[in-house]
């Protein structure tokens, strides 16, 4: 089983949860000249992560990147920009995020320190990584240009969001999962989306948003339907078939539009 | 000509623009009972408003507030309470707000910073200030209480939002206003919206996004088609009309539904 992805792929908060098997089934499913570049905060720490570098030889770099930290994204760049050379990178999937206080996360039980904090993480963070790796997303969709046409694999933004920044659909899940934190940051990240999507399309940079779906991981809690190796294969088949009539959307691992 | 708005009604961010033209307009249009509390950061410095106090005795109180500071927060909240008692307040006008880097705000242009300090004054300001002020929101819905029914007389939430905060729109007005910061904390305060709506209408409280059209003040610019008193006068227009089909919405000055 193989998916469509290609070249240079970075994908943030890769310690555990979605991140991990991001990492996992891309250095399974992709080609041979494809490299992922799997970040995290602190690699030291991530057993699960450094095992995968050991089970696919070559195929896996390990970047500590901490995306609330200008300084780290800096290094992170310099690091990226001399490994990847002119090829640049294809793929940046923002997948780092951040969720407090713990559900449900009430009014009552937030602060603005949580509202801030989340903040930083899950849109500041995804705005300055971006802007900063941006050379290397335009160099890739130069080196592979093929007219109009933006794919994940010339060069692509995914920002992981979810169906809780739906304003539309506020009133169906609302009282299952208040998270004022998470839902705020998560409808600004819809529009960081759509911003860059209109900013880039001209240097053919997709830049589209995927909800994972409710995933049982440390974040979705025990009780989510979907397991993260179904999620994550269904979002690497939705990558792989994105075209320009995707950029600018909200769409779930199946594919299917969210309204905003 | 008046307003169906009535009892205590606090505006933010009124030392200039359309906050000062709310608290003008309120003072007109508003019944002998009415009273307008009118906070600003620096009242000292805030002439034309101190100047409205001195046009209408008795019917406007100046608030010292700055809506990124918890503990002035606070200290409003003491005053208030003791001025409004069991009545409570009817209105809370969510009007402060921030918008830089200068135009366009490009990328390029745009810092952290920014991203941080926009969304504090824009999101996390009006989470604290609403979450702080809940209390005195609630007796007003409790002490009007007229069954299910809910309006801005009763008591309700208006957030001031944009149409540059709507996605569905974002390919028509991204061009000629970037404004990362601006738009991804709109973005954010349409969500904030969404889930207080949900959160208190069990409470009977209103609560609802408000774009004020593009209006010809500091922040709007010499260009803009709309004088701030045609703005004020359209919003509280439709402040007058909302009912319980309206909280969890984004309206304009006009009353037009704009999408998400």
């Amino acid at each position: 089983m193989s998916v469509k992805l290609d070249g240079n792929i970075l994908v943030t908060g890769t310690s555990r949860g979605i991140g991990l098997e991001f990492v996992k089934q891309l250095a399974e499913k992709t080609q041979q000249e494809a490299h992922i570049y799997a970040s995290c905060r602190d690699p030291k720490g991530a057993k699960p992560l450094t095992d995968l570098v050991t089970q696919f030889p070559g195929k896996i770099t390990v970047i500590k990147l901490d995306t609330s930290d200008e300084d780290s994204i800096s290094a992170a760049f310099q690091m990226l920009n001399r490994q990847v050379g002119s090829a640049g990178l294809n793929l940046l999937i923002n997948n780092a995020a951040l969720n407090k206080p713990a559900a449900p996360g009430s009014m009552k039980d937030t602060s603005k320190k949580d509202m801030m904090e989340v903040y930083e993480t899950n849109v500041a963070g995804p705005f300055i990584l971006t802007k900063v790796f941006l050379p290397l997303l335009q160099r890739a969709a130069k080196t592979k240009d093929n007219g109009d046409e933006m794919s994940c694999r010339r060069s692509a933004i995914i920002n992981i969001s979810t169906l809780l920044s739906s304003m539309e659909k506020c009133s169906e899940t609302f009282q299952a999962a208040q998270m004022y934190p998470y839902r705020t940051s998560k409808a600004a990240l819809n529009m960081l989306t759509c911003c860059q999507a209109e900013d880039l399309k001209d240097h053919k940079i997709l830049v589209t948003a995927i909800h994972p779906g409710w995933v049982r991981t440390d974040m979705g809690g025990d009780q989510a339907p979907l397991t993260t190796q179904d999620s994550v294969a269904g979002m690497l088949d939705v990558m792989s078939t994105l075209t320009g009539r995707h950029t600018g959307l909200l769409l779930d691992w199946e594919g299917n539009i969210i309204p905003w």
